[in-house]
């Protein structure tokens, strides 16, 4: 005999749980599966910059009470070319700001925030398979840390589980989705030193982009564009100064001890289809989008707000309007911040094969963006995040 | 002996023509050499969309009485894609607008008021070639409608003779210029019909691109995206309405006997260098654009403001700083204009090998400036042309 919920919620990232909690606050059931530990969810350091949006539903809701106290408010960023360093000033453009918090904060005050509400919540449960889409009582096959059988039956069914999770395909079949990949990838350092800024740099130099980034008053986070074979061990810590220091000419990073290198690879993918039945995706699962832009968690959140009214309409008044309609609207936004992720990448990253006209070209964007009170508001209206609707 | 003049212009095209009534203002005298006869300068008909700048300089300096009673002025413009239109509304956003005015129509006031003013404006004299660049002293050496050599000394020579002129080698030499070719062309009709459309219509079709625009109360121009082999000949009339209608669904063209057909091919071209010793590059012969922005007269009409007040400064306070910096202060603007092209190019064309994803990021995109008053400002700010120095 199977267990039973009202929406069964495969992955316990940023999506995952939070739905949990949007849905509970509708008086919604639902159970939480993971195939990681609670310590490896908390633990694995992921980036975020978070829009105002985002912000503003972890808080408002309860999902997050550290959000505005341990978040760093970040009221606009440097775009820095040609040796120059050029301001867009979200708060004064848009009136809007982003928050830099990393990922893992976010799952340790959801976690915490879930468990305390008595959520059934199951680390070390693997999905393996998701059956039934296409009927009232969809079920998820899964298995516990001891290799016993899960089965769960549900009203829906929602993947979170990300994009090498099981519910793609559940929902997908073999046809996948939109695709697209990028010649390039970003290295990634964490290191033990000061700010180098007050606030982050997008640098398009000559050498190739780089991020300086920060994760607190010790620790900081900086990026360089590389090759997508680069090897986490190709360059001496000395050689990553060098390298990093070369793509922000006129600013002097502080330095220190590295301890964490990885290569991000670039994709841009979203699914062909978000929903199959009453087996639905969001975050990850559904799309993914390369690092400029910092979209990814901010659309999953998204995704969520979406599906929680749809969710509330169809299993609390049965209405299945919004529930229906949930992937065309929820693919207005992801559509925008794919094209978001791609400009920001192709407005700073050096195509490997660009031309001198290419390079000029870009040049010239560049100087028609930050020279204009316009084109400063819209690279600030997308970096902060286009309204979300309002969550009750 | 050769003749002396300050200022030798080669090109009786918008820019030289402008040149030539702007140096006058202040005193400068000018020859103006065209290899063409008056009549064909004034009757290739050509498009015109000039922005308010370019319109403010031909009215304040009495370049042309008509550009504002004549021309047709445009508030805004409609972007289509995927059966909606969304106006860009010009005005309303940056207080700006263009006007509709053929570049022929420029041309004629131009002839009249230079003649009228007494210039020396030389039509079928046919430049050969510029030399002694690097001195006080360039020469121009043509040949007149009889084959009779002319030989004009100047102060400084303008190449205003457009990108298969001669002036252009003169420059650059064997090094050319930044270029870029594109995988689609226009085929351009004109017809005896009213207009379709009040405003012009930029229209993304998933059938290829079409642009519905206006020359008079009788006669109208549209084009639509092709392969750039396609000969004029390729189509029936009644296939070219097909395919027009196609491309602007929602709106019913009213249609009419096609009098000319031309396919315009799609190049962005910038010299390498603008000047070399006393002569310089202007409008086409310095940088083409593809036709998508509308910045070709625009830009070389810019290009004659920068200039004029650089000669003013040369030939009249003997002060090189202004000329010496021309070519970096003009490349600015141009760099600018060359994006625009390209972007509102890529944004409105169909790719020939497109993929799917890019295909819909191009929706996201169109999407993100049509639904942002940001965007739509950002659109109308470059369409209606970053502000120009004031003309004395």
């Amino acid at each position: 005999m199977p267990e039973r919920t009202r929406v069964a919620v495969i992955g316990a990232g940023p999506a995952g749980l939070l739905l949990s909690h949007l849905l509970a606050r509708h008086g919604i059931e639902s159970v939480v599966l993971d195939s990681r530990s609670r310590e490896q969810i908390e633990t694995t350091v992921r980036a975020g910059v978070l829009e105002q949006g985002t912000v503003e539903v972890l808080d408002r809701t309860g999902a997050s009470d550290r959000v505005l106290t341990a978040g760093q408010k970040h009221e606009g960023i440097e775009i820095r070319f040609g040796d120059e360093g050029h301001r867009i000033d979200f708060t004064g453009t848009v009136g809007r700001a982003v928050w830099l918090y990393p990922q893992h904060e976010v799952l340790k005050d959801l976690v915490a925030a879930r468990l305390a509400a008595g959520q059934d919540l199951r680390f070390q449960v693997t999905a393996r398979r998701v059956e039934d889409a296409g009927t009232d009582r969809p079920r998820v096959l899964a298995e516990d840390a001891e290799g016993d059988p899960v089965e769960i039956e549900a009203d829906v069914v929602v993947g979170a589980d990300g994009s090498r999770g099981v519910t793609r395909e559940a929902v997908t079949g073999a046809h996948g989705g939109y695709f697209r990949e990028y010649p390039f990838a970003w290295f990634g350092v964490l290191c033990e030193a000061p700010p180098s800024a007050e606030e982050l740099i997008y640098s398009n130099s000559p050498n190739g982009f780089a991020l300086i980034s920060r994760r607190s008053a010790g620790v900081q986070r900086m990026y360089f564009q590389c090759d997508p074979a680069t090897d986490t061990g190709a360059y001496t810590e000395e050689r990553l100064w060098e390298i990093l220091q070369s793509r922000v000419p006129g600013t002097t990073l502080r330095e220190g001890r590295i301890f964490q290198r990885d290569v991000l690879r670039f994709r841009s993918f979203v699914a062909h289809e978000m929903r199959r039945g009453r087996v639905v995706l969001v975050g990850d699962a559904a799309h993914t989008v390369p690092p400029t832009g910092a979209k990814g968690m901010n659309l999953a959140v998204a995704d969520v707000v979406l599906l929680t009214e749809a969710l509330r309409a169809l299993l609390l008044d049965r209405d299945e309007t919004l529930f229906d309609a949930f992937p065309a609207t929820a693919r207005r936004r992801i559509w925008k911040a794919q094209h978001f992720s791609w400009w920001m990448t192709n407005l700073l990253h050096l195509q490997p094969g660009a031309s001198d006209f290419d390079r000029l070209r870009q040049i010239g964007e560049l100087r028609t963006v930050v020279e204009s009170d316009h084109g400063r508001a819209h690279l600030a209206e997308a970096y902060t995040g286009w309204p979300l609707p309002a969550v009750r």
